[in-house]
């Protein structure tokens, strides 16, 4: 990376509004190690900053992100430290406990977030770009964003708290169609069952941010105080459900039908 | 039952998905005792047969279903072995416990289904017929589907977890017009409101089909990981609301209430 | 109050329904001590009495209630004794104490109330009269009403069981954006999410009676079982969630926060 150029995780703090985006526009903001183990000390940068009474997240570019980059699993990535074997080869087990720990402790930070988050969604969403939109409290969207969850296709299993918030958001018909058959949902679908609160065609998508200004102006300690009440009754059980989230999870990366899902979609990527 | 006539309630597992149909179109599906204590049994087979990876309930011809037919109660029916007293004559709290037994079987094969469940509604509902959609993963509904559960105007109590699961999927206002005050609801507003997942015109309920086949080709063990994950979070509570429900299914039909409402359904009948 | 007045709490049965209206049109029916105080009475006595098998609460006029009159807290209203300290100076700790703890009960006798219970919205609420609506058991509203919880702007903090219930019902999206942030709802938006049941145009609003007297005609003990149901699966959850709102809403009326917040509400009322 150039040194004038802005990092993958980019944080700006500003009107008391703390802003954490993904920045690999290129690559459509897929989470890479960076991002992957940075957004959870973002977001306790956030949580600490006296400067910042509300938190955004959002992406650079088109795509808002496109999930975790499965060429990871090929290389070893997400702070496993490498996970090889002695021979120097790629080993699973350890390769999926490492990727689990660390997708645990980001989940976790959502979770235990103090301050309202918005979610201002600037594009199509995959995976742990749209679980995450369940633990935020706002989710501002374009007309064209699209949301995919295609754990199932890829042999994996749901995580970000998704198998517990989506039912209880859209309902469980319209969850299991995204989460068990990997249905895509559209932007006005996804406000008319509540996975996002509003959204805003995407000429006017800077619309959001005179009424997230304005709002940033209220007293802090109360909007904690309210943020915190409404968490409260979901905590306990939004950590236990991401702990049996990432236990199967892991246990998905080392199944015969991973493998097989996972050497078709690189087989497919190959081809186009 | 002639011998080359289909069974009242017809099995047929083929590309991946098993299908239970409720067949007894002359009396609009109404749950006799073959139905009432074989649907359990028949989604234990669904569960474990290894051909099948996603299971369909749906009913022959016009209804769906029209619930449990009250006229059991009048001839000691559902598993109670007759329940009659030494005098031969029927006696009431028996037969209660016996219906109220197997009804309890029912719903918990429903709660510990562990494949993905899609309701194909070819019709109107009524009673169990309705509350079981909760209790399926999809709902996929003809736009002549009704939805009625006159539960108190019979002096019964709500069940198949509908207490529980109706508010949280329908908003409480709406759970407690139907399950309350037994308000009768279209499918267009039962879809608006996430008790059908999505309303098909009913000359083209068929096109229903290629998309299950479609999902039918996923990994099948993801699929019930993800589902399993999802039912997780409600399966002890759902047990529980099961238990509970038949308990106060079974007070209510001993109760004067009861009796002066069964005499009132019939005579209305009967005058038809 | 002359005698020939009606009082601040209207009370009336009548085919079987119980009407609690509040009743101070020119005050915008804001609740001061003997609404505060008499309305948990009421219920009570609308549960006992054997003549009342439906429950309603309304308002006089044009306004449901515009909530909690924050004048109070400027004089030690609210059951408080005055809850002045030996100088004759308003003891704020004091005053917060009594305040809530009557709150408390309030809330406690909507959550335990076991007939079902409908709201009439017969114009704007505010405050405690939009979210005691979460604690109904169906809500009809005038196209006129508009729902709006300025807590946080007055460094308050969500009651009425509205930090746990108001995600339940709307969305996490939608219950941040009022109790967070403090913005106004509309009652078609309210209908669309669940807050309301159902809008009636307001000039035919009266249409909602002919339905509620049909349904007081359903069997009264089988009506309870069925509401009964329903509210077991959250009585115990509801209690504790009053109980910590409580706590926290003593907490923000002793902050600086709040005082700020209430000068300037006052400064600015005393401009218009």
């Amino acid at each position: 990376m150039a040194t004038n150029q802005e990092p993958d995780l980019v944080e700006v703090v500003k009107d008391g509004i703390y802003i954490i985006r993904f920045n690999r526009p290129k690559r459509k903001n897929a989470f890479n190690d960076k991002i992957m183990l940075g957004l959870g000390p973002a977001l306790e940068r956030a949580a600490s900053n006296p400067d910042a009474v509300i938190a955004v997240v959002t992406g650079t570019g088109d795509y808002f992100t496109s999930g975790n980059d499965l060429s990871n699993f090929t290389k070893g990535a997400s702070g496993s430290g490498g996970a090889s074997d002695k021979k120097g080869e790629v080993n699973l087990e350890l390769l999926a406990q490492a990727t689990v720990g660390s997708f645990n402790r980001l989940v976790k930070a959502f979770i235990d977030f103090p301050k309202p988050l918005v979610a201002i969604v600037n594009g199509p969403a995959v995976g742990i770009g749209v679980t995450m939109l369940g633990l935020c409290d706002i989710v501002y969207a374009t007309n064209r964003a699209v949301f995919h969850t295609p754990f199932v296709s890829l042999a994996q299993a749901p995580e970000g708290c998704s198998s517990y918030l989506f039912p209880r958001i859209m309902g469980q018909g319209k969850a299991a169609e995204m989460l068990v058959f990997g249905k895509k949902m559209n932007a006005e679908e996804a406000c008319k069952l509540g996975l996002v609160t509003e959204v805003f065609p995407d000429e006017h998508m800077d619309q959001v941010w005179p009424r997230l200004h304005q709002w940033a102006k209220l007293p802090p300690i109360a909007m904690m105080r309210a943020k915190g009440l409404i968490r409260s009754h979901l905590k306990d059980k939004l950590h236990e459900v991401n702990d049996l989230e990432c236990k199967r999870l892991a246990e998905s990366w080392t199944t015969e039908e991973f493998m097989t899902s996972l050497m078709k979609f690189f087989t497919k990527k190959s081809k186009l």
